[in-house]
């Protein structure tokens, strides 16, 4: 035996968690169960409630259940002209909270991945075309991810871009601050010596 | 900003979770929404449903939804007579796995704790002493955890068992298999050379 149906199953949906193995999916269930139901109960609403409406952004495809993201919705944002290409929600938030930025987002939601069935059309990029044709920013700022998929999907969007009359950057590559010469790659290390900056 | 209000409040919600912070609560909200609504949905729907009808075994308390628990339901476990008593619906799993007992459980759910408010009623022996008067067991193995409470616990539930006429037995303290002597505490090892065995 294991445990009774309804716990069983518990157990095994919490699962589908990342990092979530058998153990932890019991610990977790009992937890719920003998501590905090009202927690439990709450969560399963939110996860019920969120898979069912949350959908995507008109404008910048970020995760959200209105017609527009917070960001989108803030006409403010809009002054700049900038838009921030960027793989993932997640990396809109680590932006944020960076505290630099006061442009729009767009996500691609992925990156361009042929292997994987990921074309142009999967991470919307004729929804960037569209964006920049009917918006006309002044600067899009490149931020995917610094790994080979990234810097592809970057190349395209930046020929993509071109004789559009927009201005497009991509963020810097190099050191990171705190981090000690001795135990940066060597890649990392050639980019931050060819992206060098006057002082 | 964060992110929309319905997203919020679902990495809110999964902090509820043990083990599980803010970063991994926003992991585990976008790997959900990106590429696995179904077990999100699914794992909603679980936690719902667990959270309302979970209840306690009539005859043991462990958890269940049914008004016996599937170990106590089998009559095959009622014939060796004997009674476990355990701390927690995991020990249950836990001794289940071992594949060296056939008889029945008792989870106190807890153990005695004057401080937290823990007195003999909260941990239920007042039913275990019912049982005892009407299944008369022959024998009552106490499997609290070896620590203080547990240890007081167990105490506590042997002098209670004092001229019923039932056995009452401690599992066996020691040096764990696998473990290595020069690693073990003191208290662990003085309690495996008051506990040897004649080979």
């Amino acid at each position: 035996m294991k445990f009774s149906p309804l716990v069983d199953e518990l157990i095994k949906s919490l699962q589908c968690l990342p990092g979530v193995g058998p153990r932890s999916a019991q610990r977790m269930t009992f937890q719920l169960l003998e501590r905090d139901r009202v927690s439990g109960h709450k969560l399963g609403e939110a996860l019920t409630k969120a898979m069912a409406d949350v959908g995507h952004c008109n404008r910048c495809r970020t995760f959200t259940e209105e017609p527009l993201c917070p960001v989108c919705a803030n006409p403010k944002r809009g002054e700049s002209g900038q838009v921030c290409v960027v793989e993932s929600p997640a990396d809109v938030l680590a932006i944020e909270t960076s505290g630099q930025y006061d442009g729009r987002y767009f996500v691609l939601m992925g990156h361009l991945s042929p292997l994987d069935g990921l074309g142009p059309d999967e991470i919307g990029l004729d929804k960037l075309e569209a964006l920049i044709r009917e918006e006309a920013p002044k600067e899009l700022i490149l931020a995917t991810n610094p790994t080979v998929e990234g810097e592809a999907t970057a190349q395209y969007i930046a020929d993509m871009c071109k004789g559009r009359g927009v201005r497009v950057s991509r963020i810097a590559h190099g050191v990171p601050v705190g981090g000690e010469l001795e135990y940066v790659d060597g890649t990392t290390l050639a980019l931050s010596l060819s992206g060098r900056r006057d002082l």
